[in-house]
């Protein structure tokens, strides 16, 4: 991977930062951070701005360009794959190490006296302004909206913005009618005595319809808005979209309605001067519903007496928990994704020795197998196919120019997932080909007993994720070892395959408890830099728990591991597990036997079946 | 316990919430909080504000009064002492219920539209004032500062404020002059670029200037404030204290001294005109650094623009870190605690069974054998003597019409500790006298789990306590048990029992990280409403741990107990234990034979080393 040449980019960057057909006043700093106007993780490439600007194309990051220097904050996750797609023009900000300034901190360090930092305010959320432009005006500098995007004055072949088919789900797949959860969430408001929720999330609004799209990759969503009164529906969608039948169907844009749910449907780019009608006709106590999340832009639309900014929108929470519909489609998907990801690790086995697979061959080979099951749509994210050094590249992706052949000498780290019409999938497995060493079972053994120990975590209704994490980390712990990200985040049903309000990390995030329905990752990991990468990832439903005694009749809860693929014996050292961790590794091979092991047979696949059998033998530990 | 009539008293008060000689315009609602000017925790008999108003007399609540209500928010610790302790008037607000409003919903829940809520701007922090104001005011309320305090108005015998000679602490104590303790703070303001440092906090004014009082039960503190500049030092105290020769010559004031350490004495009540002072000659860019929970009148002496605020102080973190003289004085301070325990255990094992010994009589006879130790100094908080239904009650004090008779039959829990010249000490035991039943053996032992998880944890540099507490509870979780408290807070150094700002709780609050030298409790319990209560409690020091590896070479960490007292091997079920658990207690308890008992030996102690010497036999593990 060769760093992006960029500095004629930022010359040109920092030309438009002074240039007045941009920018009232010339600007010092200029931000550019990861996101969409959505707030979205994953965007859409007319959106990835700031992988344009520095080459650095990971899921997270921020940067800052002034006058005279060019930084990148991103996480740990990203570190060594930044540093890689970074000419020299960049400093790179670690965060999460204790030197690292934050962006303020920094901004203040670097710029000259009362300087202006402008910003897209359409792509910052509120509550980020809100933080910065606090800490910059203490210090005597000003965060501004810079209204035209500045990437995109200097992106001359930046691309359409996608406006693709849209899907429609049934009950079947979605448990509950988009009418229904209109119902729900208006009731919602009327307990929060709010008017209006602004839906500014793509997933949200996906969600509240019970309609995906394939606007962005990986994510089942479409660019849209959506303006939920107590009487009114807007949805703001642009494209022709609307025209098809089976959509003007489904949201019975026809048929004669209650006026409160006829649907108004209006053009994408009006989202903001309609907001602002809703906002300059409010009457006292009329409050409007925001996540403060939401940009800048739209909640400066409603004036500040009249926003009601919550962390997590009623509709976050709503979605976080499963209900029974989706919950069996959520499990039919994973065994789906089981049966393929058999298919591919016999196949690897007998592959991997001819020395002719690469990373991008053997990811290649997992998507088809998936692509093979029931109602596949799509991955889920870009798969992550590591073997050797590349595996302690945490988001790593192969590229022609890192691209490593598999080997019976190396550890395969292989972290992928799909979208199917039922279900979302995110699953991570660590293999070897041949023998692995002491040292690498030793550390593989650590990570499972991690996994093991939130996966078999038995805790009270109402904790939150974040006060699993160290769990997960004990066992490396003891041994002075650590990974640098967290333990797992929420997923969602044929959604994003990361959603909140849920997770488990040691960042102590505003996560809302835990509740049985909720769906979440479990995946820690070991990475040694420049020698291997070790993650072992379920996707794991929240589930109640039975306990001998119940505390103040609160009840408990655990999880169920909806993934269903054969952790490889081979890497354990079943010397390290405790009695409990052995039955656990058995009691799960044995579930893998059963549910994916009937439905390898339903499908005639009976060499994978074979594969799966030897693979989930039961470990027996010396006493 | 009979509760406290608080009908007359409220009429009163809200009398006087209209009476316009205290209050501009009449407050339909009066905050109560607990604290002092200091926000101190523990408080003098003239700042208990909240008892004399409610009854209700824990460490930590929050009465608010209006026309019609009066409630109080306290936590898990106090919910039954609460409820004894107040009358029909009163509603109990649970603190972390899930159902339980916070105080900004509740008020704004009975409020009359447009009310005021009056409050005393020296008493609530500025952080608790900037949540509250801010809540309030978005519906449609305001906030007040009521100069006059109207309790005060209303309590007619309210004791003096009092004003008791100081203590001098020589090196051999402090380990570092009070002249290089504002060395390195001036160091640190440098740093922050700030001018004038405000030290608030009762303890860290003592820490500071190496200084003890008794103005305050159970903390060696005295009612004083202090104003750091880069040259001047005020330090801002009351009475006749300055004159003792031997304060004078510690603080050197009649020693001719460069001007930057010459002490500026000047009357407690002058600090808010001398801060005003302060703040109105501020040249730009001179910022005054407070703590964000300093009070809210202290805070606003100073211009919003020139307030640099923390929620830690740089004295409060130097004073967690303990230095080698603290540590080994803490370790003294420890075994002489020891000694007096193991003196009170083997006489209660012979009295209980002739059935005279009451909670009262157990918690006196253990104050007379700390006594007898060198350099005791007082108790460190009011000793939990609780046996039987009584130990279900977590922040127990034996009162007469509580007092309950040890015996065979109940399990007898003991939190207490005292404050000696060289450390404080804080230790629960929980001790049965006759045969413990298997339920109540079988919850000893989870909580005897959590607190050896906590304790023997190895985590990596950096780590926040927070991140810990799930260890103390996973034995409990499993079985569906749990306890509403944290698990461990940060103890001073001869200062307060309880202090900042690091702790071991489920609740995030804002923790630094853990550092080798600090010192923190490790206290989980379990409790079972009008039956019985268990905790664990030793005082531990965060020391470097060894391990295999070393991640990042960032180094590890671990506890070390500096709590020396057996823990009941009666009480332990030893099926449930791990082999290392079972080892950790085996190891424990030859530390406490070898260190304690030297000590017994030493100071004759036969009898209490031969009990030492019983209790401490080592556990066999049936394999």
């Amino acid at each position: 991977m060769s760093p992006k040449i960029t500095t004629e980019l930022l010359k040109q960057l920092r030309q438009v930062m002074k240039n007045p057909r941009y920018v009232q006043e010339p600007v010092q700093a200029y931000i550019v951070p990861s996101g969409d106007a959505h707030q979205s993780e994953y965007i859409a490439p007319c959106d990835c701005r700031r992988a344009f600007i520095s080459g650095f194309d990971g899921s997270a990051g921020t940067a800052i360009v002034t006058e005279q220097h060019a930084a990148m904050w991103t996480d740990g996750r990203y570190f060594l794959q930044a540093a890689h797609q970074m000419d020299s023009n960049w400093t790179l900000m670690k965060m999460g190490l204790k030197d690292t300034p934050t962006q303020e901190d920094w901004l203040v360090s670097v710029l000259p006296e009362g300087s202006k930092v402008g910003v897209d305010p359409f792509i910052i959320p509120a509550d980020q302004w809100k933080r910065m432009s606090k800490a910059l005006r203490s210090a005597g500098h000003d965060l501004v909206p810079v209204k035209e995007n500045l990437i995109n004055t200097i992106w001359t072949d930046c691309p359409q913005r996608p406006c693709k088919p849209l899907i429609t789900l049934d009950l079947s797949y979605t448990g509950v009618s988009w009418r229904d959860k209109i119902i729900a969430l208006r009731s919602k408001m009327a307990e929060r005595k709010v008017m209006w929720f602004v839906v500014t999330a793509l997933d949200e609004v996906a969600w509240l319809f019970n309609l995906r799209g394939s606007d962005v990759e990986y994510n089942p969503v479409f660019f849209a808005y959506a303006v939920i009164g107590m009487n009114t529906i807007r949805l703001f969608i642009d494209g022709d979209r609307m025209t098809d039948p089976a959509v003007r169907e489904h949201l019975q844009l026809d048929s004669t309605l209650e006026p409160e749910f006829k649907i108004q449907v209006m053009p994408y780019g009006s989202i903001l001067s309609e907001l602002q009608a809703v906002g300059a006709g409010l009457s006292p106590k009329e409050k409007v519903w925001l996540s403060d999340k939401a940009s800048y832009a739209l909640t400066e639309a409603i004036p500040k007496a009249y926003r009601y900014l919550t962390p997590y929108t009623p509709i976050c929470i709503a979605k976080a928990v499963k209900n029974a519909a989706e919950t069996e489609g959520m499990r039919r998907a994973h065994i789906k994704d089981a049966v393929a990801l058999c298919e591919l690790f016999n196949w690897l086995e007998k592959e991997v020795p001819k020395g002719t697979i690469t990373e991008i061959v053997a990811a290649d080979k997992a998507e088809e197998f998936r692509s093979q099951q029931k109602d596949f749509v799509e991955l889920s994210f870009a798969t992550i196919s590591s073997t050797g050094p590349n595996g302690a590249i945490i988001h790593y992706k192969p590229v022609p120019e890192t691209n490593r052949t598999l080997s019976v000498n190396e550890i395969y780290l292989l972290d992928s997932g799909a979208q199917y019409k039922d279900g979302t999938t995110d699953v991570t497995r660590t293999m070897h080909f041949g023998t692995p060493s002491a040292y690498e079972k030793e550390c593989f053994t650590y990570v499972l007993k991690g996994h093991i120990a939130v996966s078999a975590a038995i805790f009270p209704n109402g904790t939150k994720g974040h006060l699993l994490d160290s769990f997960a980390r004990s066992a490396l712990w003891d041994c002075g070892l650590d990974y640098l990200h967290g333990t797992g985040h929420g997923v969602g049903s044929f959604l994003n395959v990361h959603e909140g309000p849920c997770g488990i990390s040691y960042k102590t995030f505003a996560d809302e408890p835990l509740e049985a329905g909720m769906i979440v990752s479990d995946e820690p990991g070991y990475y040694e830099d420049g020698s291997f990468g070790i993650r072992i990832e379920n996707v794991v439903l929240v589930i109640p728990a039975e306990t001998k005694y119940n505390f103040k009749n609160r009840g408990s809860l655990t999880f169920e591991p909806l993934t269903l693929v054969p952790i490889q014996t081979k890497m354990i050292d079943v010397n390290l597990l405790t009695e409990k961790e052995c039955n656990w590794v058995n009691e799960y091979h044995q579930k893998c036997r059963e549910v994916v092991g009937a439905e390898l047979e339903r499908q005639g696949r009976h060499e994978a079946l074979r594969w799966l059998l030897r693979e989930t033998e039961p470990l027996a530990r010396v006493q």
